[in-house]
C-alpha cells in the first residue's frame, strides 16, 4: 500500500473509545488511576515464594542495546577511577578514600522505559484533550513524571504469546489479538481480572542478543498486538491500566489492515490513557512462571522522575 | 584540623569486620545476599493499607537538583516533539501519528541512586577483595549491574531522626548513632529486626527546594550517621542488608572525630558490602507514617542496569 | 517600559536596507559575497610584521566561560589517559603506545562563535526570504556550513572603543554608533573601508575573567552597538561583510529607545547578511594595535562545518 | 606476525631524534616555534591570487563521518527553533526576536583536528618529557590549549601523492616515505623548504563518503608515510613544523616491517615535537593546485582552544 493510501488515525479510531475527562480536567496518570490501594493489596495477596525478578535490560552491553530505529545507543563514560588516583589525578579526600563516578547519555526512551501518557498522539491533542502544543520544549502536561511520581503497583499477568505459539520469538510482524491473549491465559491457567496490569512476552528482545543487528533491525517490523475495535473494546471494558511487552514499541510496528503506524499508541495510550512501558526482559521470568505454574504477581516499577520528559527509563520489579 | 592529620581510613578501620569472601570470591551483591524469599514475603507480610510512596526526586527540577559538589545538573533535551511537526520538520508516521522524544545527560550519581559496591573504597582493594584496578573505566567488577539485577527488596523500616529530635531538617553536620536510631524506633514503637531494611530521614533533601543554593551548598557538611566502631558492629551483627536516607552521601560528610570523610562508604559498604542509596525524598512517607504509626513496610528498589556503571539513578516503591 | 509596549522589531524595520535575493534565491552566505578574491588580497597586502594573534577564548576555563544566559557551560571529559594504562585498561597497541581521548559537550553558541545567518530573525522569515520553518530541527538552509565552507577572510579593521573612551571596559547597557566608530578610527589613525571586516573592543568579556559571576550576569546588559536608521545605512553603503565584537551579542542586549532584544540581529544579519562572530579574545590585540599603530590586518576565520548547525565555535586568526 | 612479537616503540626509537629541552623545559608548543614572524611572511609571499580554502570537514553530516574506529559518531540537536515558537514555546524577547539555537556532543579528536602534542606516547613520557601522568583527567602540560593559543600560520607545500600514482586514491596501508614526497614534490614543480608545513593527499577522506561503512573501517588500515630512521631524519633536518593529511592518523595504521601501531606519533609528535592535523579534506585544494601549478600557500588552523584538552576541531584555511 502507498503511503499516501494509508488512512489518518483520527479517522480509524472516530468511534474509539476515549477516557478524555474521566478523571477530571487536569488528569496526567490516566488508567493508573484503576490502580486503587485495593488493587494493590490483590497484588499483594498473589505473592506466594518471595521470588524476585528485574524486567530492565542492561544499559550500554557491550553488545549494544535493543533501540528505536533512529535513537542512539546510550553512551557511559568514566569521569574518575582508579587510574585517576593512581596517575596522582584523584580527589585528596582526607582520609584518603576514593571513589570512581560516571556519567551517561541517553535517550530517555532508549532502554526499557515508561511512555509518558503525551509522548504520542494523532491529531492535535494529546491524553485528556490537553493541546499538543504542551509538548513543545518538553512536556507541560502529562509527561513521564506524573507517572513516575505515582508509581505503577498492581497484580499483573504474564501472557506468553511465543510460548503459547511453540516459538523461541515472534515472527516479523507477526501479530496477535485480545482474543490471543484470552486463549493463551487459558493455556496458561491463568485467569485475566478486571485492572490486572497484562505483560505479554513475543520473545523479540531477548532474541536481540543473538541476533545481528542487520538482521534484527532490517525492515524493522516487530511483532505484536493489533488494531481492531473489539480489542479496544476489551482493553476498555477490562480496566486494563497498564501494558508491558519485551518489543519496543508494544504493538505490531505497521498495522497489516490499514498500514498505519502504532495506532495503539494512540487508541490505548492517547484515547483510553493505559500506560506502556516497553523492552522488557521478560525470558527469566517466563521461564519461571512456566516451571511453577503461577504466571500472576505483585508488579511495582517507578520510572525516573524526569521532569517535563517523555518517559523516563525503569527497571520493573516482580513479586511472585 | 590539618589535612595531613587527618589518619587513614585503612588505618581507623584496620580492625573493622568485613564481609569480604563471605559469599564467595566472585560476589557482587554483598549484603543483598542477606534479602532471601523469607525476608522478601516478611516485607509483603507488613503491608497493610496498599499505599504506595515513590521515593525518588525529581531530575531536572526548575530549582535544580540536590548533588555532591562537583557533579554537573542533569540536562533533558527534546528531540521532536508538536513544534517540529508543526513546521513541517516532524517524522512522516503512515496513519499521521506524532511523538515527542528527549535524551538526557546526567551524573549516574546525580539524582536518586544506588552506589555500586565498588564505588568507593580505601586502600587498593573494593568490595570482597577486588583490587581498585576494576574500576578503570568502568567497573568490570562489583558494578551496579548485578545489584539492579537482583534488585532490593525486603521488609523495611524508617527512622525519622529529624522528627524524633523535634526540627524540621537536622543541622549542618550533625550526627547520631546506631543508638540514636535505636531510640526513635523505640519513640516511633517500631522495632529493626535482622535483615531490615534501613532507611533514615534527616529532612536534608526536602530541604533543598525551599533553601538557596548559597545556602545549602556553603560549607558543605551534611548532617549524618557517624562512624563508631560499635555502630559497625550493630550493622554488621544487625545483618543490616542496605542504608538509604534522604541526604546525599547517607553519612556526617566529615567524621568529626577523625576528620576523614565518608568513613561509613568504607566501613558500611565497602568492607560490609551494605548497599548504599541516597538523596531520597522521605518526607511524605514519614508524613504518613507519624499519621497512621505503621514505619515499617515492603521496600523495593530497581536501579537502572548499567553496564559497568558506578552507580544508577533509581525510584523506589515503598508499599504499606 | 512594559514588555507590551515594546514595538515589534518587524515594525521598528519595516524601511530598513534589505539584500534578499541580491545575490540569488539559494544565497547562505549574504555579505561574504563581498570578500571577493580582491579584498582577500587587500587584507594579505596590510601584513607588515608576520605577527599572529588568536581571537578565540579558552573552552572550559577553570573560572568558567562567558556564555549567553541560559546556555550551559561546556563539559569536557576525558574517555581514556595514562590512568587507565597504569591500571591496565588502556588500549594494547601493538609497540607499546598509549593515548589521551577526550569528549566535549558543548552548546554550538557556547564560545567564540560565528552565528549561522538563519540563526536569528523576526517574523516568519530568516535571511534571504527562507520561511524560518528551515530551522526547525536543524537549519536546512543559512545554516552556519556554507559560512564555514567558505571561511571568512579578508582585510579587517580593529575599532578600540574601550580605548578610545579611556576605559578598561565599557559600562552595563554603554552604547556607541557608526559615529563613534568612525571617531575612534580617526583617534587611532585608520580608515574604515568599503568592505572591510569590522572589530569592535568593548573590554567586555576581558573583563569576565576577573569579575565574579554574580556581578557579570546581573541584570545582564551588555554594551555595545544600537540600532539607528543612520546606522544601517552605514553599514549597507559600506557593504560591512561582517561584525565581530568582544561582547557575547555583539550589539547592546537592549535597544534602550524601543525597548527591543537585538534590533541589529535582525537588521544586520538577517536582513542585510551580515555575518556576526561574538565572543572575541582582543585585549592582546589591541594591546599590540595600541603599540605599534596598525590598526588593520589580515582576518581569517574557519567555523566548524557543523551540518545543519545554528552557529559554530570558532578560533579566528590575525596576521597583522 | 603475531602481537606479542611486535617490538616496542621505545625500542624501535631508542636512537631517533629528540627535541626535548630544545625549547626550554616548559615548552608546549614543540616545532611551532620554527613558526616565527618570518615564516609566516614567507606564507603570505606565496599568495598570489586571493583563492581561499577551507580544508575541515563536515561534522554531522547525514552520511556519517569519518572517525577512528571506537570513537563516536558527533550528535548535533536543536535546543529551541521556529517550531518551538509556532508550538508557543520560545523565548518572549521584547520586540518579537526568534532564534534557533543548537548542542553538540563529539568527540574532541573526532573530525577534522589538530593532536595535542601530549596526546599520545610510549613510556613514561610525553613531549618534551613532561611524565605521562599530566594526561589524568585532562591534559596539564602539553595539551591542545597552547597550539590553539599560538595557531599555525606558515608557508605550506600540498603533495599530492594520490596523483602523483595516478589513483584516485592510495589502497589499504599503502605506503610512502620522504623520497616519496621528494618525487612527488619535483613532478609538481614545487620545493619542499625548511620550515614548510608539510599537506599530503592520499584520497582516503575524500573516498570515504562514497565508500559503505563496512568497506570503508574493515579490518581498519590506512594508506600513509611510513616509519624509518632516515625519514625521521629528514623531518628533523627540514624543520618541519607541521604535518597534515587526509587521513585519520597521518600515517599507515600498521608499520608493516615492525608491526607496531602509529610509530610516527611517537617519532614526530612525541619525540621530535611536530604539530599534526587529521581527517583534513583536501580534494578540492589538490584540484585547483593542479589546475594553476601553484602546490603552495599560505596555510592558517586556529584549533578550538579547548583547556587540558587532548586536541581539539579545526577548519584550517589556505590563501592561494
Amino acid at each position: 500500500m502507498n503511503h499516501e493510501e494509508v488512512p489518518l488515525l483520527t479517522d480509524i479510531l472516530k468511534d474509539a473509545p476515549k477516557n478524555w475527562g474521566k478523571w477530571g480536567p487536569d488528569d496526567e496518570v490516566g488508567c493508573l488511576n484503576y490502580l486503587t490501594s485495593a488493587e494493590v493489596l490483590r497484588g499483594i495477596q498473589s505473592v506466594r515464594s518471595g521470588k524476585v525478578f528485574t524486567l530492565g535490560v542492561p544499559i550500554g552491553h557491550p553488545d549494544g542495546d535493543p533501540i528505536w530505529p533512529g535513537r542512539r545507543q546510550a553512551q557511559r563514560f568514566n569521569i574518575r577511577d582508579r587510574g585517576d588516583y593512581l596517575a596522582g589525578a584523584g580527589v585528596n579526600y582526607p582520609g584518603g578514600g576514593q571513589d570512581a563516578d560516571d556519567l551517561i547519555i541517553m535517550a530517555l526512551q532508549g532502554s526499557t522505559q515508561y511512555d509518558a501518557l503525551g509522548h504520542f498522539w494523532a491529531g492535535d491533542q494529546v491524553w485528556n484533550g490537553y493541546p499538543a502544543e504542551i509538548t513543545a520544549g518538553g512536556l507541560k502536561k502529562a509527561s513521564i513524571f506524573p507517572l513516575a511520581d505515582k508509581g505503577i503497583v498492581g497484580h499483573a499477568v504474564l501472557i506468553d504469546m511465543a510460548r503459547f505459539r511453540n516459538k523461541p520469538v515472534l515472527g516479523r510482524g507477526e501479530t496477535f489479538t485480545h482474543l490471543d491473549l484470552l486463549a493463551a491465559a487459558q493455556a496458561q491457567g491463568v485467569t485475566i481480572s478486571k485492572r490486572d496490569i497484562l505483560i505479554v512476552r513475543t520473545g523479540w528482545i531477548g532474541s536481540y542478543y543473538s541476533t545481528p543487528d542487520e538482521v534484527f533491525y532490517k525492515d524493522f517490523l516487530e511483532p505484536g498486538l493489533t488494531y481492531s475495535p473489539e480489542l479496544l473494546n476489551w482493553f476498555h471494558e477490562m480496566e486494563i491500566p497498564n501494558l508491558s511487552t519485551d518489543t519496543i514499541a508494544n504493538e505490531v510496528t505497521v498495522d497489516p489492515e490499514s498500514g498505519a503506524i502504532l495506532p495503539l499508541h494512540v487508541a490505548l495510550m492517547r484515547n483510553l490513557g493505559i500506560t506502556m512501558s516497553e523492552i522488557l526482559a521478560l525470558d527469566k521470568l517466563a521461564e519461571d512462571c512456566a516451571a511453577d505454574g503461577q504466571w500472576d504477581f505483585l508488579y511495582s516499577a517507578g520510572p525516573l522522575k524526569i521532569w517535563n520528559g517523555t518517559g523516563a527509563p525503569v527497571n520493573p520489579i516482580v513479586i511472585k
